[in-house]
């Protein structure tokens, strides 16, 4: 449960986007922010951390943009279509590099927080992508 | 729905607080940073906005605060009861300052944006509260 | 004074581009997270804080992509140069567009805290492409 | 070099401390983010990595409440001491934390990076406390 469709909807402007596609893009970023904090933090608590080092890399860069784009896209504001599709493009790129390298350690090596943590991702990237779709990017 | 509790649940090592108090805790913590940003830009947006301007101060420090406590608990390896105690005290403070402002513009002016975010701000001081005192913090 | 470059020269493996290069843009980053920080502030403190919302949006947002990036470049394990790149692509426009604003209230309404902040982020622009170009961006 | 300084002297109201010691403070905050981001990175590439889980853990937690500190004493507007005072103390017990475990590392295990980020830490927690006696505190 989150309050953020409340808080668009009680915006006292217009909103720049379709309201749904813009709650999930929210949403799905905060949820990633966090979910690749935990897996950076549960790799590192792993018997073969050696191994999971690029994992805790992509995760923690992934958290930042993230977290970047979700504050972003909170802003109604003088919303700038130009900063939302820089943000929006960051953010697929962070979340499909860390996808991949949370699946690969989720089908080779059976990690579960990987897994978990590739849900997310794969979530977030598409959600920003269509975010980026209905803003109109010229990809 | 966020992966919150699903990262818990995969962690590969022992998690330092009773985990449903724990999920709570998180999740607030990251809903309370979006609600908090959404309303320092719903009170930009406002027609009055120089009456905003406590608002908007208090709700950008809070979405701060809020963020940096919710990564601090999201880390189980090596957690630190000290350094969790420290950001969850400096969390309930953030959270009660902004909902007090909140709750006045929401009284007085009848701003809903103010109201929903309040209600983030006060579950979240509840969750950094009860995270407190799973800790055992002498405050 | 930064801490920057000794981080740099003390890092235990290979560094991922041009050491001069990567530290002006890491001390830009997060010179211009700060002085965006302060300049929405310090809008917020005019007197005609409705003629400088788009100032603080843009201000608020360039904030949060400078830190991501500087956090992103100050991390050499597993660099990954598509990550860095579009971390640094993300920042340049961040930078562009907030420098344009400021420089418009620097330029017609004399405002001395935008006059700086475009200093800032004029600065922090020229380190992200001058990164990029070290990277062999394809822009 | 920072536009930390002008920021402030260009602020259109009232400043809420001494301008030395805020300056100290906001620079010393966010040079603390980036070593701490650099030193947890720097740990990461080490071959004894498992050695360095802590390090890591008290990095990553130590740079989020340093950016966090020098974001909130960069905003003067509506400043309130209450707030500040609750992340500074935060903050004050994060670069402890943390420079005592990078002291240990760099004394014991010779680690360069450590000894370079205890120095940040330790410059950060001093100005922190400065600012804090600047305030009035009651600790």
């Amino acid at each position: 449960m989150t309050h953020a469709r409340e808080m668009l909807d009680t915006y006292p402007g217009t909103v720049a986007l379709d309201a749904a596609t813009l709650v999930e893009c929210i949403e799905a970023c905060f949820d990633c922010e966090q979910s690749c904090i935990a897996c950076a933090d549960a790799d590192l608590g792993e018997e073969e951390v050696k191994l999971m080092r690029r994992c805790i890399t992509m995760c923690l860069n992934c958290s930042e943009v993230c977290a970047t784009t979700g504050r972003i896209l909170s802003r109604q504001t003088e919303f700038e279509p130009a900063m939302a599709r820089a943000a929006l493009q960051a953010c697929v790129e962070a979340c499909r590099l860390c996808a991949e390298e949370c699946e690969y350690h989720a089908r080779e090596m059976h990690m579960e927080h990987c897994r978990v943590c590739a849900e997310s991702c794969r979530r977030c990237e598409r959600a920003c992508s269509d975010a980026l779709s209905a803003l109109g990017a010229r990809e």
